[in-house]
């Protein structure tokens, strides 16, 4: 007999179907008893009244992979609309203790790390599974979004020759007989690969050897990065990162709106129109004005504390979580321009969304000899920026890029207090398992 | 004015626009003069007749970044049907002396090694471009393939605590006071991610430290990789597979006609119905009648040979490129079901296309006893895999997956003789850059 999933069942009712997955609840009540079935589909409650087949429940434990056949009726109370009765049970593979903990309720009740160490089971859970669901559409939609604005998706490599941004940080990797370093950013190649297709995109891990023990760092993230070029100004940024965060959402909504739901979130507010923009120096001074604090001596640039604030007055003043703040502090990487009106300010920008930075990025110097420059300022050693400066050298048009942190757009979705939670496998100084 | 794609100005003829893109050719006739430049969309001709701008011609080298007002004309001899009339030229960014490699000719003058040590401009080439046009569309393909056969995609770790599958050829991290490893597969995780999705995938780097300088070795590689519960044969992952090679397939003659056309290639041939299968000790008998050679002896594997000649049946008795080869010798890893029927045989397939393996899987164990006694009897260590195992302990069902490489597809599919070819950052024994 051929497999029905949970959820073609309600087509079938009346008739005799056969449904395989996990044993997710069981309700022994005696005479009557209640199993409820998780499937990729979703879930359905099977129904177990004869006595042999109540004689097989005794073993079971959740997690137990079933077959049952049985004739799919109609149940009012049920969410499906359906139930199977007359329900025989095959077991397919056994559990042969109940399991560490509980991910069949609602929430998890156990602290961050004993759900982490317990990843393969925590991650049954419903509540869980959510967040990895809306993780995947976050991933889909970034890819499809910047596909459908002409850019092009390239493999930008892990493994590099030199560190990839200056040398702090970064993993060492014993390779042969020498050494190579993991990647921190695909920044350099992603400016490399727009001198062949002009809108570039990748997502990729990059690693970071920091010795943080917080809830905000890990060695191992996912970044979602975009590079492209004839921009006039950050505008024409803007208007691309609009509408990657339009198109993330409206995936979201169409596919997980019972994602959110289970958690009691929404997404983030989307004005109207165009993005609300700011610069940082102004945003130092309404901070200054909202919380009496005085800005005097501050650099251009946002503490936690002014992110927030200023994420509180963009939903004040514009109806909306997302604000652009530009122009911070005179960049300190080699490949930023500063704002030739003003050189104490770089032609940079961050995505601020319900007070955290979303996405980061700035204008890129395309003229070969203003990089050598800046290069040999920061007393960097050139050569190792050999293909990247040819890319320079031989015609790079004004251009610009974007990054995006999956993990962190997940956790902010969810309103976690912790990465971690939005992070399936997370690598942190302590933990490399499972 | 606002920039104008060139593949745009077909509907704007009669109008001043205003192009951006590099100049790809220059033809100096004297009194006219032609320019091709290329921008993201594709190429145009921009016709110089004026004397002020013919005089800047003589500083402008291959790449140079130009923007190019103009009327659009029609013009019957070029592919597009119009081009720039009354232009004039503003270098964007200028080019000092001319690229190097002569990237502008229909194939580039050079051996590999000059081909990927100026792979910045290189990759400017229009033939090298529609490979990676190409591998874009595989990756998009694969996800949307999975995606509509419900399977949920997953972010992998690269960082892992001990070696991923065994021990040999992982590569080593400095990880603070302690050792990482760099992922060899997807493998673990992807079973770990059955237990709450049933049908899952993945694309991500993979890293083997094989000290090997072949056309076929690299260090980092990119696997796209599934994995599917409630398996009751190979036939089922054979029916997901071949439908993502149909998709593959379908999605670059939608979108990547001209890029194969290019190279005077074309796809491998499917089959009208199912992809045949065989097994592997059909295959040594058919490749002994047709070769002569005599079999005996030889392990239940296949050599490269044998791949060879058994593709070229595939095409003459079942007029495709495809064919599933299964049942190879019992397999050494410690996942893999063996056949009941005869325990020399593993239950492994490989995807063979034109004479080589595309794809490779095999049906896992999915009994946590049976787990537990192959890597007791293979001398591993059991606790390594303590998370993978405790998907096992507490439910997992009949399962089974399979990986593609994405280079080596991209390679096949192109013929090229070196993997190298079909990587846009080759790592290997000797090369970390660019």
């Amino acid at each position: 007999m051929e497999r029905t999933l949970t959820k073609d069942c309600k087509k079938k009712i009346g008739k005799k179907v056969l449904v395989k997955g996990w044993m997710y609840q069981l309700r022994e009540l005696g005479k009557i008893n209640f199993i409820i079935l998780w499937d990729r589909s979703g879930y359905i409650q099977i129904v177990v009244q004869d006595k042999k087949e109540i004689a097989k429940l005794k073993n079971l434990h959740i997690g137990t992979v079933l077959g049952v056949t049985g004739e799919v009726k109609k149940s009012a109370q049920t969410e499906l609309g359906v139930e199977i009765a007359n329900s025989q049970l095959e077991v397919l593979s056994p559990v042969h203790e109940a399991p560490p903990i509980e991910y069949n309720k609602e929430s998890i009740k156990a602290n961050q790390n004993t759900i982490l160490n317990y990843r393969p089971l925590s991650i049954r859970n419903e509540k869980i599974r959510s967040v990895f669901r809306v993780q995947a559409t976050i991933m889909e939609a970034f890819r499809d979004s910047l596909r459908s604005q002409e850019f092009v998706e390239f493999r930008c490599p892990v493994l590099m020759g030199s560190p990839s941004e200056g040398g702090a940080d970064v993993f060492e990797v014993k390779y042969f007989d020498r050494s190579a370093y993991l990647a921190q950013s695909p920044q350099l190649y992603k400016q490399i690969m727009l001198g062949a297709y002009e809108r570039v995109f990748t997502l990729l891990p990059v690693f970071r050897a920091e010795k943080h023990h917080t809830s905000r760092h890990l060695t191992e993230i996912t970044h979602m990065d975009a590079e492209m070029a004839f921009v006039e100004d950050m505008d024409d940024v803007f208007v691309v990162v609009e509408q990657v965060v339009r198109d993330i959402f409206g995936a979201i909504e169409k596919r997980n709106s019972k994602d959110l739901k289970r958690w009691n979130v929404s997404l983030p507010k989307l004005p109207k129109g165009r993005f609300p923009r700011i610069k940082i120096r102004e945003v130092l001074e309404i901070v200054e004005k909202r919380t009496g604090k005085s800005a005097k001596g501050k650099k251009l640039d946002l503490e936690p504390e002014d992110e927030r604030e200023i994420g509180k007055w963009a939903m004040e003043e514009h109806d909306t979580d997302f604000l652009w703040v530009t122009n911070f502090f005179k960049d300190k990487n080699f490949y930023t321009w500063n704002n030739p009106d003003d050189p104490s300010e770089s032609q940079s920008y961050d995505l601020i969304c319900r007070g955290i930075e979303w996405l980061s990025g700035t204008i890129r110097i395309e003229k070969y000899e203003k990089l050598i420059d800046n290069i040999k300022k920061q007393k960097l050693n050139a050569d190792q920026f050999e293909g990247y400066l040819q890319a320079f050298k031989y015609g790079m048009p004004p251009e610009a890029g974007f990054s995006f942190g999956l993990e962190r757009i997940t956790q902010k979705i969810f309103d976690f207090d912790n990465i971690r939670s939005a992070t399936l496998f997370p690598r942190d100084v302590e933990r490399l398992t499972p």
